[in-house]
C-alpha cells in the first residue's frame, strides 16, 4: 500500500504543533481541569467516509459547546425555521460566550452559539419526560457521530455543581419569558455539554455537515439539507466567539470550539476536520487547535472563499449525429444519409451536480445549435444531482423546443425523479433507457426524412455485392427465410458458426455477457445488413448472443450451401471475402471515427 | 435563438420586486436625494463573461460604500496583508457603519467596511501626488468593472460639502496616529465614493471576485487570488453592516451594499450578482435589493453553504492496459501478450480542479492498484488547475513509486508548470505529449518483458498467413525492400493506392488532416504488421498520410506483382481477402472493446 502524502503531512503537522505548550486547561468546571495538557489529536474525515487521523483520536472528552450547532440543527428540523427564530436570533454579538446578555428588543438571545441561546435551544428538545428528552438529545448527537455516545457523569456533576453563571442566565431569560422549567432545561444542557466524544467523532460530525446532513459513515440523513446551510451560517458568524473575524479571515471555515479543547470545522461538500488539545487561549479556544487549523487551511488551501472549485459547465462532452453513431449497423446508403444529415442530432453528455451556474451554460450551448439541430439528446448518466433551479432551466429548454417541433430526448433519466417530472410531462420530451437507444431513435427519424432508404433485397446486401446474377440466383434459392419473435435467440454464444444471416425485416441485437452476470448490447442490425459473417473466417464459434428485438424475418445462408455453390463457381469465395473485408473496413473506419470523437 | 429560462426568471423577479415601494432614498448627501425611487435593475454575470440583465442596468449611479472591498483588495495587493492588518482590523462590530468608534486597544479601525476603516484604507493608496493617487484609485475600480469609470462631480461636491461626520472620524483617527493628511485622504475618499457605475458594472465587479480576481470580460488579473479570499471574508462578516447575521442566514453570499441603492454579491467560482434600487431600509440597504437577493438565493439555491458542488474525486475515468490499447497496431502475438499482461498498466484520466479534497481520492485509487500495476499513466488533459496541496499529493504518489521501481507517466503535462516541477524532477516520472504516446511506451515495456515478441518475417505477417510456401517464395521475390528516414512520407493522402506495405523494422504513423489545418495521428504500425491493404479493396485512393517515425525498413508489394502471381496461383486472391477480413475483424473487435471501455 502506497503511503499517503496526507498521512505524512498530518504526522509532520502533529509533531510541529505538539511542540507548542502555551495555554491553560479550563478549570472553571473542576473535572475539566483534570485533562492532561499533552493530549493531542487531529482527524480529517472525507465525504466518502475515509478518516485520516493522528494522535489521541480515540481519547474521550466532553463535547461542551461543540454540541451547540448540532442541537440547534435538530431544533430546526423539529420546529421549523420560524419556530426556532421566534426563540433565538442569528446576529453575532461582540459579547463573551457566557455574557449575561439578551436582545431585550426582540426578547431573544442573540444567537444559538452563546450560552443563553444554547440553553433556549436545548429547551426546544421535545420529549415525554426528562429521560425521553435526554434520550432524544443523545440520539441526535450520536447520529452525527455515527455511534452511540454516553454522558460523563463526573463532568456532568461538576458542571451542575458549578453552573451558577448559566443558572443566572437562565433565570434572567425566564424573567423575559424566554424559557420555562429552568432547572430541567439546565440539567439537560449540562448533560448535553458532558457528552463524551473523540476527535474522530468530531471529524465525522463535521463531515456529516459537509455532506449536506448525510453521515458519510452510516449514509443516514440526520439533518435536513436546508437546515445544514443554516447551521453552517451560524457557525461561520458565531462559531468562534470574538475570534470570528480573524478566524474567518485566516482559516475561513465554518467552525465550533469547546472549552474541553476540541475544535471542528467544515469545508462544505468536501471535508470535516477536528482537533483536540485541552490548553486554551484567553478567548477559550484550544491553542494547538487554532494553530492546526491555521496551518491546515493555509497548507491544504481550504479557505471557504478559495477552495470552491469553479463550477464551469455541466457539459462533459457534446457531439453531432454525423460524427458519432448509434450501435445500429446500417447499410451503406443509410450510413451515407446519416453522414449527410446527422448534424440534425446533437448529443450533450451532462455530468456532476446540475446547479444554476453549471446549467445555464448548457442552455447557452443548446441555444447555439438550436438553429441546426431539432433532435437534442441529453445524456444524464453521469449527473449526480439536479437542483430545482437547474431543472427549471432544462424545462425552459424543453418549452422553447415544444413550439418549434423539435424533440428533446432524455437518456438515463429516471422519470420518477421529482426534479425531472415537469420535463417528462412535456410533449416535446421522450425518455430512453440509454443514449444509444435515443441516438438510434434520432437516426431513424433522420433516415425517415432522408431520400435514401435501404431495401432488404439480396442484391443490395453489401456481402453479396458484384456477384454474378446467375450465382446470386443460386444463392437466393438456397437461402432459408425464417421468422422470429421478439426475445428469441438467433445465435447462442459458444455455438458453432455455420451460417450467415441477412436481415430482411425487423431488428436483432448482439449481446455480450459481462462479468457481473448481466449482458450489454454491443450492436444491433436492421434490414439490409447481414451478421454472423465470422462463420466465413477462422473463428467458427459464436462470440456473442444475438437476440431478436422486434418481429423479424431473416435469410439464413449456410456454409454448406456456399461450399456447394463454390464448386461450380470458384470465384464466389474470393468475392465474398473481398466484400466482407470491404464491410469490415467500413465498420472499422466508423469505429475509429467514433473513438476519435469520443476522445475529444 | 432559444429563449432563456434565466431571462424569463429575471423578468418575473423584476416585475414582482418592482411592485415593492417601501424605503426612502438616502438624502444625507443632498445629490443622492435626487435619485428616482422607481429606478431598478438586476444583473447576473457568469464566470465566462456572459451577463443576464433586466431593467435600468446601464443607468449610472455613484458606487458609494460598494467601493470599499475593491479598494481594500488593492491595498492588500500593494502593501501585503501584514502591512494592511497593522492599520485596519478584521473584526465585525455591532456599531453602525458611520460610528465614531475605533479599537483603541489595537489602535485600528475595527474593519475596512465601516467608514473609519475605509478612510484608512483609501489613505493607503500610493501615488506621487493627489492626481496620481486618484488616477490609481479610479484605475483600480475600472479594472474590476472592465471599462473606464468617471467621478460624478456634483455628487463629489455634495459629499465634500456635507461630510462632517467622516471628517470628525478622520480627525479622531489622526489623534490616534492612524491617518495623516486628513483633508487629502478625505478628498480622495469622497471621490472614490462618487465614482459612477452601472448595475451591469457591479455584476462584472462581483464576477471578478467570483473568478478569483480575473475579470471575466477582459480576462485580466486585477487582484491576487489569496487577497480575493480576504476580501470575500470581510464582505461575509462585515459587508451588510448590522444585517450581516440575517443576510448570512437567509442569503448566504459575501456581499456589499451602498447608500445609493446598489448591492453586489459573489458566489465564489460561479456568479457575480448586482441589484440597484435607490429606496433604502432603516439599516441603509436597498429594500428592493434585499428582496431581490433573498429571492435569488432561495430560487436559484445559491446559499454559499449549499451551492458548493461536492468536489468528489478528480478521476474522470480509469482503465487498464488490457482493456484499452494505444493506437499502435500490433501483430496478433503482441495483442495476445497485452491482453494477458496489460493489466500492469493503469490509466487515470483526471479532470477539473485538483484540490486537496478532489485529489486525495486519486491517491487512494492509485494505492488500491499499486500492488498490480507498475506503470501508472496520469492524463492531465482535462485538468484545469492544480493547487499546491494537490501537487504535493501527486508528488507523494511519485515518491512512493520511486522506491519500488514503478513508473508514473504524465500525459499532457506542461513540465514548465511550477506545480508539476517537483514531480517532473523525480526519476520515477516520464512526461509524454499525449496519453496515447504514454500508453504505447507502457505497452512496449510490457512486451519487452513478455515472452511472445513478434518477428518481422513474412511468414508471420497476418496478411500472408496460410499461403502455400511456394507462392510465398514468389511473393518474397517480388517484394521491394526500402529504407525510410524519420519524417518521410510513405503514402500521401489522395495518391492512387497500388501497393501494400509490410513493416520490417522501425515504425510509421497514420495522420489524418483536421479541419483546422493540423493533422492527428490515428494509428501507428511497427514490425510484423502491414498497412495500405485498402489497395486490395475498391477504394484505390489513399485516405490519409503515412509518415515515418523512426529509421524504418518497409517491404513493398505492388498490386501488379500480386496480379502476376495470381495468374499461376488463383487461390491466392481468396486467401488474401480471407486474411484481410480476418485482420479487419480483429481490429474491429479491438476498436469496439475500446469504445465500450471508454463509454463506461
Amino acid at each position: 500500500m502506497l503511503e499517503s502524502a496526507v498521512d505524512t503531512y498530518l504526522a509532520a503537522l502533529f509533531d510541529e504543533c505538539h511542540a507548542i505548550d502555551d495555554g491553560t486547561v479550563a478549570d472553571y468546571i473542576p473535572e475539566l481541569g483534570k485533562a492532561d495538557p499533552s493530549w493531542f489529536a487531529i482527524a480529517i474525515a472525507t465525504t466518502d467516509g475515509h478518516v485520516y487521523e493522528v494522535g489521541d483520536t480515540n481519547r474521550s472528552f466532553t463535547i461542551q459547546s461543540i454540541s451547540k450547532p448540532f442541537v440547534y440543527g435538530a431544533a430546526l428540523d423539529i420546529h421549523g425555521v420560524s419556530g426556532v427564530l421566534e426563540r433565538v436570533g442569528v446576529e453575532p454579538t461582540g459579547n463573551a460566550f457566557n455574557a449575561i446578555a439578551v436582545d431585550e428588543e426582540t426578547r431573544r438571545p442573540f444567537n444559538p452559539m452563546v450560552n443563553a441561546g444554547a440553553i433556549v435551544t436545548t429547551g426546544l428538545m421535545p420529549g415525554d419526560d426528562t429521560a425521553d428528552r435526554e434520550d432524544r438529545l443523545l440520539a441526535t448527537l450520536s447520529s452525527f457521530a455515527g455511534r452511540d455516545l454516553d454522558v460523563d457523569e463526573a463532568v456532568y456533576a461538576s458542571e451542575r455543581g458549578t453552573g451558577d453563571r448559566n443558572r443566572a442566565m437562565a433565570y434572567l431569560m425566564r424573567s423575559f419569558g424566554m424559557v420555562d422549567h429552568v432547572e430541567q432545561v439546565l440539567d439537560l444542557y449540562f448533560r448535553q455539554c458532558s457528552t463524551l466524544v473523540t476527535c474522530r467523532d468530531l471529524a465525522t460530525m463535521a463531515a456529516t455537515l459537509a455532506c449536506s446532513g448525510i453521515n458519510p459513515t452510516t449514509r443516514e440523513r440526520v439533518l435536513g439539507e436546508t437546515n445544514v446551510e443554516r447551521v453552517l451560517s451560524i457557525m461561520s458568524s458565531c462559531g468562534m466567539y470574538d475570534y470570528a473575524g480573524e478566524w474567518g479571515y485566516t482559516v475561513g471555515l465554518p467552525a465550533k470550539s469547546g472549552v474541553s479543547g476540541g475544535i471542528l470545522a467544515v469545508l462544505p461538500g468536501q471535508l470535516g476536520i477536528a482537533a483536540f488539545s485541552p490548553p486554551l487561549d484567553r478567548r477559550g479556544n484550544s491553542v494547538r487547535g487554532i494553530e492546526v487549523f491555521t496551518r491546515i487551511s493555509r497548507d491544504l488551501e481550504l479557505h471557504t472563499q478559495r477552495a470552491r472549485p469553479r463550477a464551469g459547465s455541466a457539459i462533459r462532452r457534446s457531439y453531432r449525429g454525423n460524427d458519432v453513431r448509434s450501435l445500429r449497423v446500417r447499410p451503406p446508403a443509410d450510413v451515407s444519409a446519416l453522414t449527410a444529415h446527422g448534424e440534425r442530432i446533437a448529443v450533450f453528455e451532462l455530468q456532476g451536480d446540475l446547479l444554476f451556474a453549471s446549467t445555464e451554460p448548457v442552455h447557452r450551448a443548446i441555444a447555439a445549435v438550436s438553429g441546426e439541430c431539432d433532435l437534442i439528446v441529453l445524456d444524464l448518466q453521469r449527473v449526480r444531482t439536479i437542483d430545482l433551479p437547474a431543472s427549471r432551466i432544462l424545462r425552459g429548454i424543453v418549452l422553447g423546443f415544444e413550439g418549434v417541433g423539435a424533440t428533446v430526448l432524455l437518456a438515463h433519466a429516471a422519470p420518477s425523479d421529482p426534479r425531472l417530472r415537469p420535463l417528462v410531462e412535456s410533449t416535446a420530451v421522450r425518455c430512453f433507457e440509454t443514449t444509444d437507444d435515443a441516438l438510434q431513435w434520432c437516426e431513424d427519424v433522420v433516415l425517415g426524412d432522408a431520400p435514401a432508404v435501404a431495401s432488404a433485397a439480396l442484391t443490395d446486401q453489401p456481402l453479396l455485392r458484384a456477384i454474378d446474377p446467375l450465382v446470386l440466383t443460386a444463392i437466393d434459392a438456397t437461402i432459408e427465410r425464417r421468422r422470429f419473435e421478439p426475445g428469441e435467440l438467433v445465435v447462442h454464444e459458444g455455438d458453432t458458426a455455420d451460417a450467415i444471416y441477412f436481415v430482411l425485416s425487423g431488428a436483432v441485437g448482439v449481446h455480450l455477457p459481462l462479468d457481473d452476470g448481466t449482458t450489454c448490447r454491443i450492436a444491433s442490425f436492421g434490414p439490409g445488413v447481414s451478421f454472423g459473417e465470422a462463420a466465413l473466417l477462422d473463428e467458427r464459434v459464436r462470440s456473442a448472443d444475438v437476440r431478436v428485438e422486434e418481429p423479424t424475418e431473416l435469410g439464413v445462408l449456410t456454409l454448406g450451401a456456399i461450399d456447394a455453390i463454390v464448386v461450380d463457381h470458384p470465384a464466389l469465395r474470393a468475392q465474398l471475402f473481398h466484400n466482407l473485408a470491404q464491410m469490415l473496413a467500413g465498420r472499422l473506419q466508423g469505429a475509429n471515427a467514433q473513438l476519435r470523437a469520443l476522445a475529444r
